[in-house]
């Protein structure tokens, strides 16, 4: 592999690079890189062109009918043979954790899928890390050979007074991340009915924002589009990737935000949106592609942005518009239109060699002026930063838990073999919200039983940030697992303790011991012995493993589930996402049981 | 008329104002305005709809199908009777002196006509006055009821080493003005030979604009579309105003430069470049409309943007599409889509109530939430600054001048009655570059005279900056003046001395001496006495009296012009050019006759 020589840390500005460049572009000097016989793709006109390319310091140094004058002894000179250049593609809102990789592997897995600009807002290690993990992303992005941005995290916790999480995220940690290199703008302002309400710290984390003159991301998660949703617009968030049909699209860019559709590992947006354009014909330049969540099967097996992109053209998208939507729009909305997204002079020179525009086979790819993938196989170097002990030792636990951790008392006055109502989280196939259920369970030896029942296990949220010693035991139904086991995930949304789901005690136990001893990631054990394993050394989130690896253990997680007699579609997010205490109606926080449709917590037991 | 309580200055952030805007907009406050019963133009989707919309802070804060809860006991409701409203009109590239008016009695003149945002170039001013007289135009603009940003001007002088301005900008001087809140950017580039060339300062200038974040203003006043046109564009410039053909206009949009085109006073670029749009259908999203120049008698009598949009829609550009090219498209060019040129939630509350999407009746304007133009009448208040004694001081003669400074020697050995050879400048019609002529003429007393040539006169460049008693003497032809007669102005671009033009010496000394005690403007002397005048008391540039009053004494000096015998059509304009020594072929400045085919010094007299 070729060393990572450029990266946004050292990559020259286009004020520093412009002698070189405009020498070269006028003919006094060469250019480090020529290509020709191809077919370039103007994002600016949209137009396709029978032009040349020059390169140097990382960026486009002349886009022309012809480099000729661009070339000396020294200039690689690439033939293209009839394929086209287009702009690297650009994921204007994603969530680098959701793929349990570091941001380096990460870069590594998207780099051959053509992904050249990322804007990555490290909500997850905010949670477990603070300012600092936040940092941690931001340093490791600033090395990379491509360009990842930061958006600084809006909201941790997000559900205030529900949750702790392991440090919080104020304005001053804004105000603070708004003057790093690498922070793009604000992360998406979760806290919707916040803004709405006026509260105070929201308004303030973007107050600091926009006077930093960046981006705040939007998050308005209701199909309520009446005064509430142009109240939200109203505080200033500049875009939303949380529409789910064209009726949310279109509200969103009468309003003057910027419309991100999303095609995620579980996210289907693009399809029920993008027809605001198709068929609607709005003006197409408020629409922008994202994945928001990708995970590292997905990368691996099926692509990123390219994949993205060839299914909004799928959708009967012109191919040069949807091409925008991932390259120009992305890069005006974060006010980098002078800096990437484009085959013109000055910008970041970032481009995929393809063959068809539809198809989109990503030939050769080119981030920050150098090679970094072909065929579908890296060629840069990703560079890790060593991250420190700090992020590695995030399972803070006082003690091993044993059974009895997870015991839950029968209440009160309850006798050997009486029945008592208990709430139970009901898990909803292919859903986030879960119901509230009750289901009737009896006492056996002073404690609330599940093993009779053939669909209700426990579920325990470990606290693991503060070592407080907290285990707050619940009911969970819906996983369907049919034998002595257990499963536990340091992925915890949003807050990351850990989520023990079990049918018996002692495995869960067994489980959540196995993640303190391994720092962090996801075990599942069953009849005695763990069956599978992904390790998520970085806060619990994330492997600094290749994606591959990861892809390959979390597959093999999802196989022990499925032979444990879990018959989900998505199991393994449905678990780590069951402390989610913004989404309803029932989920577990390490305060407690809560009731989101109240937003308060509650008894387990009914009285 | 209203008091201006809403200006740049003191307009509050949206941040600021938020609290207020999303309380309005979800029903908990009342707005000051509600506009209903008409059809909102929304310029990022390209709609027309039956929406509402309620203001206040200055901004908008609801925008959407019903305003009903945002109207309390103390809202002004308007009743829009089916009118429509569209955004108020952005001037993306003007200089304000060509108006011959200060800021605040342009904007008077301009807010009439809908345009509500201008990003102006101070070039001229910069000129006489430096970076401190670009300071005055930028707090008069930071006063008045409408958003007038000001480009920090980047080449004064414009020919170094052919000219001496009163002040010079450099590098340091652009880096102050970044750090005051009124400027957007750096002003036109025009140096463009020497952004070629790589010139230190050139790029040093443009480096500091943006390293501060700000929009690097572009002209590449040539018709070279080759290496040189391409080192231009690598250099930084983001736009380009001097396109005229649809040549030009594709080139710069295909570098990723924003193309403005221009209709002012006298330039017509708009028709011959908008079929880049309208025949060759690239994306317009790079179109930008803007007037460059304008003097009063347009403004009193044609109008300014609106003039220009009805041009675009007249040249079959879709009255959206075009109505973007003056609002949406120019705010995002400058970073300002969050911010203006919009009708949308947050933004600055400009708006133009018409009657017609094509015709452009312009009945009631509002900006920055307030009313202030209606049927064309002024209703605000644009206040002016208290210009500084050193800013109406600005003749700076030692003397008063006699019809002996204005003498031109025969050259060495000449005797009464031999011709000589004498280079003279020759205006063309209807074109700012001149020709290099050559005339023979007569010695007479010891002087070369013109006296009995039909068509060649006295020009001469009187030194005022600096009180040198500077007289540079020389010939013009092609103004036809047929009597005794001198005209002198210290409009004179760019360095802005004095320009006088005379047939006779003795005339020539009393239209400059009025000038030195006019504190500077033009006035017309024939068979003498003075004909007419226009006082312009700021830098010798600008009057502060109102357009109207401007206009009517500049049509009388035309008027006096075509009575001493010019048969010009734009007389004037030559006049105020024939020291512009940056635009072949032959010029006059303080340091003597310019070819600027040579870009050097020559002899008044052929040897």
């Amino acid at each position: 592999m070729a060393p990572c020589l450029m990266s946004p840390e050292t990559l020259p500005s286009w004020p520093d690079a412009a002698p070189d460049l405009i020498a070269i572009a006028a003919g006094r000097a060469p250019a480090e890189i020529v290509l020709r016989g191809g077919r370039v793709v103007l994002v600016h006109t949209r137009e396709v062109l029978d032009w040349q390319v020059a390169v140097a310091q990382g960026r486009f140094a002349y886009v022309g009918p012809d480099a000729s004058h661009c070339i000396g002894p020294d200039t690689e000179i690439v033939e293209l043979d009839g394929r086209y250049l287009i702009p690297g593609l650009c994921d204007a809102h994603m969530h680098v954790e959701s793929g349990m990789l570091t941001p380096a592997e990460f870069a590594a897995a998207v780099l051959p899928h053509g992904t050249t600009s990322m804007f990555t807002d490290p909500h997850e290690i905010a949670n477990v890390l603070g300012l600092n993990g936040v940092r941690l992303m931001h340093d490791e992005a600033r090395g990379l050979p491509c360009s990842m941005f930061v958006q600084m995290p809006s909201c941790a916790p997000s559900a205030p007074g529900l949750e702790t999480t392991g440090f919080e995220i104020g304005p001053e940690d804004v105000a603070e991340a708004m003057e790093w290199p690498g922070i793009i703008g604000m992360g998406e302002m979760m806290n919707f009915p916040g803004v709405i309400r006026g509260s105070q710290q929201m308004l303030e984390q973007m107050a600091v924002t926009a006077r930093a003159g960046k981006v705040i991301g939007g998050h308005y998660a209701s199909p309520d589009l009446g005064p509430d949703f142009h109240a939200y617009a109203a505080g200033g968030p500049a875009d939303d990737h949380e529409g789910t049909c064209e009726a949310d699209a279109i509200a969103r860019v009468r309003q003057g935000m910027r419309m991100m559709m999303r095609l995620g590992s579980a996210w289907y947006d693009v399809e029920s949106q993008i027809t605001a354009v198709t068929e609607k014909g709005l003006d197409p330049r408020n629409f922008i592609l994202c994945t928001d969540d990708c995970m590292a099967g997905t990368l691996v097996n099926d692509g990123h942005m390219d994949r993205v992109l060839r299914h909004a053209i799928a959708c009967g998208c012109d191919p040069l518009v949807a091409l925008q939507m991932c390259t120009l729009n992305t890069a005006i909305h974060f006010g980098l239109e002078r800096e990437l997204g484009s085959i013109a002079p000055g910008r970041r020179a970032d481009l995929i060699v393809t063959a068809s525009l539809t198809e989109l086979p990503i030939e050769r790819v080119m981030a920050l002026g150098q090679w970094v993938a072909e065929e579908g196989r890296l060629t840069a170097t990703c560079p890790h930063i060593a991250w420190p002990e700090a992020a590695r030792a995030t399972v803070n636990m006082a003690r091993d838990l044993s059974a009895e951790d997870f015991a839950i008392p029968a209440p009160a006055g309850a006798a050997e073999g009486d029945d008592v109502r208990a709430r139970v989280i009901g898990v909803v196939e292919n859903q986030a919200p879960t119901k509230a259920l009750t289901r009737t369970l009896p006492v056996r030896g002073g404690r609330v039983a599940t093993d009779e029942h053939p669909d209700t296990c426990q579920i325990a949220l470990v606290e693991r940030h503060r070592a407080t010693g907290g285990v707050t035991n619940g009911f969970v139904s819906g996983f369907g697992y049919d034998r002595p086991m257990a499963m536990a995930s340091t992925v915890a949304h949003d807050s990351h303790h850990m989520i023990v789901v079990g049918t018996c005690r002692d495995h869960m136990a067994l489980a959540a011991n196995r993640l303190r001893a391994l720092g962090g990631g996801v075990t599942l054990w069953s009849d005695g012995a763990e069956r599978a394993c992904v390790p998520l050394p970085i806060a619990g989130l994330m492997s600094d493993s290749p994606a591959a690896e990861v892809a390959a253990q979390a597959e093999g997680l999802m196989q022990a589930m499925r032979d444990a007699g879990c018959t989900l579609n998505n199991a393994y997010m449905q678990h780590s996402l069951l402390a989610l205490v913004v989404i309803p109606e029932l989920r577990i926080s390490d305060m407690g049981l809560v009731d989101v449709t109240r937003f308060e917590l509650t008894d387990l037991i009914e009285t």
